[in-house]
């Protein structure tokens, strides 16, 4: 069912919608599997509450698509009812953790884009959206101010610190570009002055992340190729078994609540 | 609700007969996780075709155990939709995979014990308790050939082989144990000469992997601790993780078939 809503297709922007509550939605998963694993105790509380802002950020952005769907889905039919190929998140934010180095870089790349894509949206014509991204950019300000430093810190740390931080870099950066593809549904976003095109956010992001990387001490990858297909539903076969864990309980116990 | 059966209370034998089906179907699961992951086709294809008796095992086992229970409850309903508390097999069936040797390991320790156990089995005064045995006998004698000899060829094979093998050994032995406990259940379905009391296969399981180890050079280890519980539904935290991903289909597509 399309409604029109002010300035876009409503099955346009739900889908837009449901990129941006994906995307934090399956980070904050990944994050939260380090609850309880994490190398010192301040990082894992730290890892736990980067997940619960994530997962918090996934909970506005997927209650508003429910709203504008207008099929009586609220977030938690999104987020547990849904398999694989309607999920609508980045490749990069399902991809494994790995050890702590790449966890921590997966979370600086989508950190960098999130603030920079966060800041462009406080400006949207949509109030709505604006008011998400008000509300979300303040804690992912943070979240990058964090991961910044920490990349410096281990980059640019012991020989294995060093070694472990450019291993991951190396293994994530293909899957960097996808987050500033634009498609149909991007470009009648920034049309109707709801969004950024996702392209216009790239010479900024590579500023912010060359940056850091020089202090860090690790050779950014020169290579352009990038991974594509989670923000259309062709994920990697990491998801499936992500969201068999994520969803088990809303599966196993229909309705169930707290 | 408990009818009584020729011989016993069916509730007991319900509870048996779960014992019998989660072992082999959990062990089934964990080694079809190797699909498409073994070191050489051919160990990939091996593997498979023992994944699959197990799980034809724990089929004949668990569509009894549904008769028994007489609550509508077929194999697939069994295997599905239970959650880890209703699970009653071995603790050691659970364990993860591991490394190649340690997946051989599991095998060979739960290979001879089903070996013995299924042979006892085959003079059931239950009809349909022999015939399972009889049947699930001949595949287990074979898997129990196959993993002796693995074990003794990679025990006895390189440095780096010993090593694992020996650490495989090491970790998995203190799960040995509770294959031969004995509770109410077993006493009862020894008494009514349905099944052996399990402590009396210890002494011929002791000499069949006694022998095994001697020809591998592997060091049995002295320790007699066993860790209880899974056949009394109490579970590792592997488990539930498991079941997230084997139900996951039943789960998200109620009745779905094929």
């Amino acid at each position: 069912m399309i409604q029109e809503s002010d300035l876009i297709a409503s099955d346009i922007l739900y889908e837009w919608l449901l990129r941006r509550g994906d995307t934090a939605l399956i980070l904050g998963h990944r994050v939260s599997e380090w609850c309880g694993h994490a190398p010192v105790l301040e990082e894992d509380i730290a890892l736990a509450n980067i997940a619960l802002d994530l997962i918090g950020q996934a909970r506005l952005w997927l209650g508003y698509a429910g709203e504008v769907e207008d099929k009586g889905r609220g977030e938690n039919e999104l987020a547990f009812l849904r398999d694989a190929w309607d999920f609508r998140n980045v490749l990069l934010a399902e991809q494994p953790n790995g050890d702590f180095g790449k966890t921590l870089m997966r979370q600086f790349l989508i950190d960098a884009w999130q603030d920079a894509l966060l800041s462009a949206l406080k400006t949207s014509a949509n109030e709505r959206i604006a008011e998400i991204a008000v509300k979300a950019g303040k804690e992912v300000t943070y979240h990058l101010d964090r991961s910044s430093d920490l990349v410096i810190r281990l980059g640019d740390g012991t020989q294995e610190s060093h070694r472990r931080m450019q291993a991951a870099l190396d293994a994530l950066w293909p899957y960097a570009g996808e987050m500033f593809s634009a498609d149909a549904v991007d470009e009648a976003m920034a049309a109707a002055g709801l969004a950024p095109n996702p392209q216009t956010l790239r010479p900024g992001w590579d500023e912010t992340v060359g940056e850091v990387f020089k202090q860090a001490t690790l050779t950014q990858p020169q290579s352009d190729f990038a991974h594509k297909g989670g923000l259309t539903g062709r994920h990697s076969e990491h998801l499936g078994h992500l969201l068999s864990e994520m969803q088990f309980l809303q599966r196993a116990y229909p309705g169930a609540a707290w």
